[in-house]
């Protein structure tokens, strides 16, 4: 087993939350696998590098064909957005591995880590998650509603931020407003709700609202939702959207 | 108010997984303000760029001085390691500009992201975060201990796979093995533990343990813990640390 398999992350969007590492791997490639939204944000790689785009909802032959190409002796990249670890590519990867031709284990995987969407949304907003925060996310396609529900619930206890990963898609339009009515139940209605579409990019959009007056229409898979913690605060500022952030103390301001 | 205050994160430590867009910040900027660590990991700047070296130990005074230089018309940096969002500088800049003067609130504030310790820490074992996680940092300079607790529970009780930063310091030995102790009347005893220390440097060490056997000396404030949920699971591979990685799905194996 001569081959590598690297599963990395391109970060949020823009190419200069690219880092130098997934940039080298990209370059370095025999093999690039990926959806192909992701693909197409890889720079052109060397001659006779080639591309294998697939669709979205195929994560685990996605996975089984990049491993297949490995233990050929080639040198494969997974392609994700984001960081690989987070809701992407690279547990679809390790569960092929468990599951797969036990020879797969003897080869080079290794993840190379990126700026996942929340960090980048949070960043678009200002600090909201400056305290312990939970990160879930609400495609049911692989874990039941009662599960989600599950961890809304702990998360709301815990007084958790909450960053929300695919919130809504065509399939499932009415799963993110089921679950901040759910939350409702445990949050104060002021709490602030930041939607992010397209964070990390120069088309990214904002809206902040409050929990109790919500609005989730025009919410998509683009969008990262941000709940805020009971130690969430807005800073009004002239001219401009609020900054948002979590205060990192339990003491009172000074 | 013509200045710029860029609050940024250098990523874990190896110089390749800082983003460009933080590199580009770094090189521009007039003044640099951070804690002396991370101010010895940027690149030398143009002639004439200032660094302001301060302790570890007041975030907040640190956030002042840097707002008032940006005030002066400074292009100032605030350097943070990891993500600056995430248990470090962002925040305490916000709070300094609640707290501080309203002219503040015209300055021209930017927070680029970067790859946080947990994103490393999950590249270095594998893939740890593949379902839903929380984030808590276990220092209690800020928050009480009390807070710790309710949060490891609600973590608990939601099944999360949990990170923990800042997991000890020579003034805090014992809360790592505390949390730990908390967390054992809630998950299973066979939960797997994993320590990495220097995540994403050429320095990375990995140890992986089980909750209920763990043993938490020589753990530091450079060592970021992961705690799996339900699904995570080990697989083992010859001559070589094994893989752990999340399941994405409650479903069986397949």
């Amino acid at each position: 087993m001569t081959g590598r398999l690297i599963v990395v992350g391109l970060g949020p969007g823009d190419a200069n939350l690219t880092t130098p590492a997934v940039s080298k791997a990209l370059a370095e490639a025999t093999d690039l696998i990926g959806y192909i939204t992701y693909l197409d944000r890889a720079p052109a790689g060397p001659p006779g590098q080639r591309r294998h785009a697939t669709d979205n909802r195929v994560e685990l032959d996605r996975a089984r064909h990049a491993l297949s190409l490995a233990a050929e002796g080639k040198d494969v990249v997974v392609v994700s957005g984001g960081d690989p670890g987070v809701f992407a590519m690279a547990a679809a990867v390790f569960e092929a591995v468990e599951t797969g031709d036990v020879a797969w284990r003897a080869l080079d995987i290794r993840i190379e880590p990126g700026v996942t969407a929340m960090l980048a949304a949070a960043a678009e907003v200002g600090a909201p998650l400056g305290g312990d925060f939970c990160a879930i996310s609400l495609s049911d396609n692989l874990k039941s509603w009662a599960t989600i529900e599950r961890r809304l619930k702990a998360a709301a206890e815990g007084d958790f931020v909450i960053a929300l990963y695919n919130p809504a898609s065509r399939a499932r339009p009415d799963q993110l407003g089921k679950a901040l009515e759910h939350l409702r139940s445990f949050k104060a209605a002021d709490t602030p709700v930041i939607f992010v579409r397209a964070a990390g990019t120069s088309d990214a959009k904002i809206r902040i609202q409050e929990l109790g007056t919500v609005d989730v229409t025009s919410v998509d898979m683009r969008t990262l939702v941000l709940i805020g913690s009971s130690l969430t605060r807005k800073i009004e500022r002239p001219g401009a959207s609020p900054w948002i952030y979590t205060l990192r103390s339990e003491r009172e301001l000074s």
